[in-house]
């Protein structure tokens, strides 16, 4: 099969390699129907993941049929449309009893378990993939869902949704804030509408950021480099700061700001990821009773956001900015890597269908 | 001034009464300037609530202006326009400390405390009426909220919202039934859109009911006088059931409903105002791990909702269906008892301004 | 091996039966060590649970040593001690994915899951038993737990802990009646004290077994038989009823006692197993706010209840009144079944260790 | 009457001060029965804490009879004894209405309101004190209940609940880690007791306090100056940290120790009051699903306390280290300054009945 590989900081190629194969009982195998690129995949080019090795196949992302199945596979058959969760669970160990399964506390090989796919083994950025422990892995598509928008379920949306919005515990009624409207930030605004808040702010440096966010839900937008920023978010509120302020950036430059218009009693939600450490005023903030989360999906809410999209209760398709044939992965790595440029959020890669049958008929 | 007052069974008149004064220090006057009447008023009429003595002024909802507070009112002035709350609640006894308003323990007079307006002491269907405990009995109303808005807050949305969304614990993705379309059904139906459901069923036995739900945010409607009715709304879930089901009629016949719909691990929240006892059958339930909810409503949510409202979040013109001169109030009654005919849902009565000045200028 | 076999109503044998062995790879053999007998297994023998066939191996409570596992399990090993849970859960279903056990949808064989054991497929009451989808269904046991403390968690501690306990959301300062004092009632009361309530009440038609209770951590107990059993529990509140009702008992009238002294705003979590329907007096409780809850155990706080025996936390040892060899299993199904008599709560059944080497050897 | 009065940095008398008198309709005036010294108090002394003005009667915590209560005060009654909570709050503003008790928005005077005794305005260390907001600031003292174990319901033990127990979610068969042996650490540890934890273990510097510790409920005590402090730790658990870790001292390096000690998705409480911010290593931690929550106490719980109390399932006594007579405050401050050496925890500081008559006669 065809598959991106990573050949070393700097080198990736989009190659032949061998097809995956059942290892495991629990395993099934996936013929890739969507996938898509993720900016930790740019960071991981970077060689700012030394853990991935080379020759490694990248992607946690992305939706398509199941083609083979374990013996220990009860509930997937061959030709089931399945999303492919980033985060691969055991199902038995006591965090995935619990839903936090990105603590899994199972083995993969000389792996441990959680974000591996495009990690730690292969992953979905090639015609096929093997995934493990499928059962408590993959979620069933619906009818009326499309593999584009299976693929925003893999990662970015439950991510802004239980990291940014139930980590933050919004609840009807609060005015929530989001510092940075990249695609979690614009994932986190969009799931947020599900909970009732009376107002969500958009705070970017980018004002036309800032505006995009609204066609995602966002009801206000504040420019962090306008010089009062901090007293716009303010006046939106009753003054005292916001319920929930969640944090979509990972410098500490952005997590200073969500300390500082977070109300009394509010939350803050860590969603970025951190290069390096920040500084918390606890001689100002012990008294507050504020809340400070942090976290990695443990996209054990993919099930429920699923409904939603199959009922349009949630709208994932302006995530969608650019299409490209899978064949033409490393022209999406191109403009996926320009997104200032060319304003990419999620960049969806297709499989070409079969010649003579959809993948329906072949399933 | 002039009030609506109960004269027995079937007996009432707008006539001239003494204006009420402040009793105690935690008191408020407020001059009406919208309230409205409840199905709860034409049962008093009907005789079937005795506590409620002829002589007694009554209306438990509305919206008007401070015009005197009591000496221990530090958070209300003179021109302040609030939501009258039908649940009046001391403040500070363990119930109001948890936020079961609607069990206060306080004490007004030789009456308990809870819902005594229009009941145990005179209500709002006035010119003017005395609010006790009113600092935890009244909201403030926001600019931008209109009078009949905020009546609505008084009782019938607090109460589909914390009885029925709240008590049935709804929470996104889940597919929720509401059997009754009437106001108070309306109310859960629409306030259930701030939980992030993927399915609002409405059920009633008129079809008509059931379409103009559709008004209020229900994504379907099944018609409870249809053979299949059960059948339609499993096929609107996975075929086990609905994640909740809330009664908003108060008869065995619908009780029965929703504890036949509802799947294993879902919620029943019961907000009917039922005259007699019902059948449980718990040979089959014991086993389903479902929650059954009841209660009258705490109103502790109706500073959020005004939020939303304030935001338009939460749409509430639909529930007015006719506005009459508050001087017309016996109209309004004959409209109001006869909603079948009229489609009255909420019936609103405008006090007229007084002449020269509108009441912003007389605050 | 030998196994305890159900020949129809009223006729059992502990007699020759074939080993069971491994039929999907996620199954695992386990030698018992030690069993127990449900008062469900005497309504099996009564004939009151038709789906229980001829030949059925009876019993869905223990702890032994796994001496096979499937090729799908990872996380069991030969020579594990384990409690065999009385709920097999597939571990990813939706039901499972929530912890609720209880209602999982996987499948085993032509029957569904949940409660299997001893009912639809063969159970614990025999010196082998292949337990399915071992990795969600059975527990580890830590050194310092005895396999009689473990056979506890097998079933009654989990059922009183979670559908009267935490169902009945017990919580600090609470007052807490649990009405019916047998095994399932000592065990709510026995977990109601880990969540640090100011008193529990134990209510029972025998003055011996309210005594009794308080061995197992109730604070006061109340006869029912006395005129004035419910003054006598709202005289141990502040005289508005208990913040929490257990029914244990699974009978109208012990149902209707439960509602009798609940307070309002409280819960009742019903625990009995009920052979008909009940009255609930909605025309009374439609006002009272309260909460009733009705389930089978899901057994997803086996571990919390396993580590909180491990540190001497819970105390289980007074729930064993007998033990016999398991090739006695004939006398004690006689002892359990005349409990009234005998006093028995919960009657152990040991293994006898292997001829020449204890259990851990043989692993 | 007398008064422990602040004249500046490093100067206090028990001097002779005018009495204190009703000023509004929701005051009531309390006179002491029992009061005591806490850790603020020695800052205050030491000048850092601006806020306090000279002139100042020092002290927020106490249990008295109330002796005039103002005119809108309905649930007390003179003679009434009650226990005086260091938060006074207006129990009808939108952070009372939540129980969030600490970020009141009520007024008192000049001052906003929350802790406000024996800082803002005249406090309990008195004959006499003046409480504001009387019937949300004050609790009922049930008979069985001492004046002294009262007094420790003042701050010192919801402290300990509310911010560490509460806010650090302990729930059963947790372990849970409490750095700092001091009164406020000990609060944590015995009110973590009434959630069912498996171990409660106590962290200090100081070996005697770790032992001590053991008396409040600490199953296991680690010295953090042993180098393999953190192993220690990890060991109690299964290796992956405690699922609660409690900062009970406010400085950066045990904040360290908290952050270093808790699993994945575990809780860290900081109810340490720091004078310095602190480093919060957000590389390591983005990933840990961690909540960390800060906070001044609420006393929203002080009626749960104090219900167990009354009922003896809290033991509070070993809380009392020293009693003198209220009249030799000057004394009692002393030895608890020097409370290393004198080993003082909490210093009871009691009237004197007056002469002829107990104050249960007076009242």
């Amino acid at each position: 099969m065809k598959a991106l590989v990573y050949h070393g900081p700097g080198q990736k190629a989009w190659e032949e390699v061998p097809d995956p194969r059942i290892r495991k009982p629990t395993d099934v195998i996936v013929k890739i129907e969507t996938t898509t690129i993720c900016g930790t995949d740019l960071h991981i080019l970077k060689g700012d993941v030394p853990a991935v090795e080379r020759g490694r196949i990248l992607g946690h992302e992305g939706v398509g049929r199941v083609v083979e199945a374990g013996s220990a596979v009860t509930g997937l058959v061959t030709g089931d449309r399945v999303i492919i969760s980033c985060i691969s669970a055991c199902g038995h160990c006591d965090y995935c009893k619990q839903g936090v399964f990105a603590h899994c506390l199972g083995e993969e090989g000389a792996a441990g378990i959680g974000w591996i796919l495009g990690h730690l083994i292969d992953g979905t950025q090639a015609e096929l993939v093997r995934v493990p422990y499928a059962e408590t892995s993959v979620y069933k598509v619906p009818d009326g869902v499309t593999p584009q928008a299976g693929t925003l379920l893999s990662d970015i949306l439950p991510t802004g949704h239980e990291i940014g919005v139930q980590y933050g515990a919004v609840k009807p009624g609060d005015v929530v804030a989001v510092v940075g409207a990249g695609p979690v930030g614009l994932a986190a605004i969009t799931t947020a509408g599900l909970y009732g808040p009376s107002r969500i702010i958009a705070v970017d440096v980018d004002r036309n950021r800032v505006e995009q966010a609204k066609r995602f839900g966002a009801t206000d937008g504040v420019v962090s480099t306008d010089a009062g920023w901090k007293d716009q978010v303010l006046a939106l509120t009753d003054g005292l700061g916001v319920d929930v302020a969640i944090e979509a950036v990972g410098i500490p430059e952005t997590f200073a700001m969500v300390l500082d218009i977070v109300r009394p009693a509010g939350h803050v939600a860590n969603v970025g990821v951190h290069g390096k450490g920040v500084d918390l005023p606890l001689d100002k903030l012990w008294i507050s009773n504020i809340t400070i989360t942090t976290g990695l999906v443990n996209t054990n809410t993919t099930g429920t956001l699923l409904k939603l999209v199959a009922q349009q209760k949630l709208q994932v398709d302006p995530f969608v900015s650019h299409e490209f044939d899978l064949d033409d992965i490393e022209k999406a790595y191109d403009t996926f890597s320009r997104a200032a440029e060319t304003k990419a959020l999620k960049v969806m890669l297709n499989a070409r269908a079969t010649t003579g049958a959809p993948p329906e008929a072949t399933a």
